[in-house]
Order: structure tokens, then C-alpha cells, then sequence
């Protein structure tokens, strides 16, 4: 029923995560409307960030270099790696200003379900890389959802040789009640994690 | 935070309608994680889209030409105008294979909280159309909302006259219950414009 380029446009941004039929054609009508110049920035911004943007050669961070920023960053502690699922994930935490060591980008989580399995993830790089850098704690701060908690115990289990011998901690930042939240509204899995997670005052 | 070309990407995809800053931010980490080869097919299909794509002449449809396919096939019905607000709409009612006259697309509706008023649309050009071709009939089929309903009113008000002369009749697609639809889950709205619009069996 459409052209050509306009049918063709529809279907490229049916295939981004979370836009189906309807809202790309919708975007594409919105696009049609403006002008070249509204319009034109946004292909060009694509192209440019597959131009430039790559992933840190050896945290997966991204980068427009070899090495992603953090890595490149000798005055960081050398020692601890933060493994987060995703380059926005490692935004977050920075924001924090709690964290000054590695990081280590997984590109997702253990989804069997989704066919995403361990050799999907960037995990065999991990292992390497607490086996040869001077690794003394991994901070694994997936997401506190059934994939990232999966792949949480995944690494610890790889890891479980190292932290019997003692050369490694292998921690998870804490489950609980979110601040400025209330108990009377907090769901009863993070109010039991809450509660089994207490700490001495 | 990020690096320039990846805040750029994501600024451009923040600027789409119902795409904010975290829709925008997750969608530049999908385009990121694909290959080149299958991120910049979207970056040339929108090139395309601006290149080849515009707006007839006539009757603001989408076309590859000076003139939409509606418009230059001459076997349709030449008196009768069906406008709407996008030229979504247009496929949508070529779809029923209902109607075989013209179309006249507006590029939205009425709404001054928007600040769309009157010359944002291509209002002008369907009056100018209404006067200058043999015209006998105008469906106004744009969205039966607040906003549409107003553009139908404005319409009508401002053909007033030639109907009036009886030259000119303007028509609305009835409002009432969907097909398949059930009395009970009806909202009031529909159920009482259905009521008002009963017809003879």
C-alpha cells in the first residue's frame, strides 16, 4: 500500500526493541513531515555512531578509542571489576560517585529463553581477565531480575575456585528497600530481601 | 557522560513523538550492539525517504511523483473529497474498498493547545479544491476525537454557504459501536452517539 521507501523505512524501525507496526509508522508519517534538515540528523547520527563507536577492547565499555575512558584511567583502582550488563549501566553507576574501579560490560544477561546463553555474553572475557589482572574483588551488579540474578550466580560459580583459594571476593551490591520508598508500598520480595539483607546500626 | 556521537544519536531519537530520554538511551545501546551491516539499512532508509518521498501536489498524499496514485487515476469518482488527517488514513480506507473517490489529506487536526490552528493544515488548499473542481460531495472522516471533531466542525462551517446554496453536501462516517464490539463494555460516548444514529432496519 505504500511506496516503496516509505514501507522500507516502516520496517526498519519495526525492528528496534519495543516499536511495532503501528508506532513505525507512526514515526515514519512524523519524519515525513518534517523537513530534510529535522530529519536528515538523526540518519546521519546512525551513521556517525557506527562510524566512531566501538566497544573498549577490554571491558566492552563504550569508546572511541582502543580503551574506553575508565580503562585508560591509571589513578583508578586496578584491582576491582565491576561487571554490569549494559555501557548505560556503567553511566549510572559513575553518577554514584561510590565506585573508582573497573568495570566489566557483559552486553546483556543469561536468557535461555531468549536463546541468550553464556557464549552470547562477553563472560569467557571476564574469567580471563580475573585470572590474569591482579583481581582482588568482583562487584557483580547485573539487574536484580530473574536474567541478571541467573547470571550473578553464573559467575560465581565459575569463580567459586578462586574465592575457596581465598584470592578473590565476589560481591553483589545490596537488594532492599529503594531510599525515599515506603514500606507500606514496597512489594514482598524486596521487602523479604530487604529484611534478610539487615544490617547492624 | 556519554561520548558525543552516542549523546548525539540519542538526542535525535529523544526529538521522535513518544520517544523520551531512557526510550532513546536503550535504543541507541540496541543500534550500538548490532553490525554496521544491520544498523545502517534504518540510516539509509530514512536518506531514502527524504530523497524520493514528498507530498502531492493536489491532495497532500504521500507519492514518489508530482501527483499521488489516487489523484492520477482518473476511473475514480472526481466529485467527492474524503479528508483526513494523515496519510495513514488514506490506507486505511483504501482498505475497505468502500469508497472511490478523491482523498485530501490535512496533516493533522485542529488543536490550539498545540498551537495547530487553522494554518497549519491544509485547509486552505481543500477549500480552494472544494470551489475551483466539480466537487459534490466532502467526507470528513478525520479522527472522531476532541481534536478531529473540531477540524469537522470547522470544516462544515466554513463550507456552510455552498451547502446552503445546495451545491455541496458534507458527510461525516458514522460514529456508533465497532463491529464484533458488545453492548457492555461499550463506552457511554459510543453507546449514546450509536443511539443518535440509529437507523432503519
Amino acid at each position: 500500500m505504500f511506496s516503496p521507501a516509505v514501507q522500507k523505512l516502516i520496517d526498519e524501525l519495526s525492528k528496534l526493541p519495543g516499536i511495532g507496526p503501528k508506532t513505525a509508522q507512526r514515526l515514519t508519517f512524523h519524519l515525513l513531515r518534517l523537513s530534510a534538515e529535522d530529519a536528515l540528523p538523526l540518519a546521519q547520527a546512525l551513521i556517525d555512531v557506527k562510524e566512531t563507536v566501538r566497544f573498549c577492547n577490554r571491558c566492552f565499555n563504550l569508546t572511541e578509542q582502543e580503551l574506553c575512558p575508565v580503562c585508560l584511567d591509571l589513578s583508578r583502582d586496578q584491582t576491582s571489576i565491576c561487571v554490569v550488563e549494559e555501557p548505560g549501566d556503567v553511566i549510572s553507576i559513575e553518577r554514584t560517585h561510590e565506585y573508582r574501579g573497573l568495570y566489566h560490560v557483559l552486553g546483556g544477561a543469561l536468557s535461555p529463553l531468549d536463546g541468550i546463553g553464556p557464549q552470547n555474553l562477553h563472560l569467557a572475557e571476564l574469567f580471563e581477565r580475573v585470572r590474569s589482572e591482579d583481581i582482588q574483588e568482583v562487584i557483580v551488579a547485573t539487574n536484580p531480575n530473574m536474567a541478571g540474578e541467573a547470571t550473578a550466580l553464573y559467575i560465581v560459580e565459575e569463580l567459586r575456585p578462586l574465592i575457596s583459594a581465598g584470592s578473590l571476593r565476589v560481591t553483589r551490591p545490596a537488594a532492599g528497600l529503594p531510599m525515599g520508598g515506603d514500606l507500606e508500598y514496597a512489594d514482598e520480595v524486596t521487602l523479604g530481601r530487604a529484611l534478610t539483607g539487615r544490617r547492624e546500626l
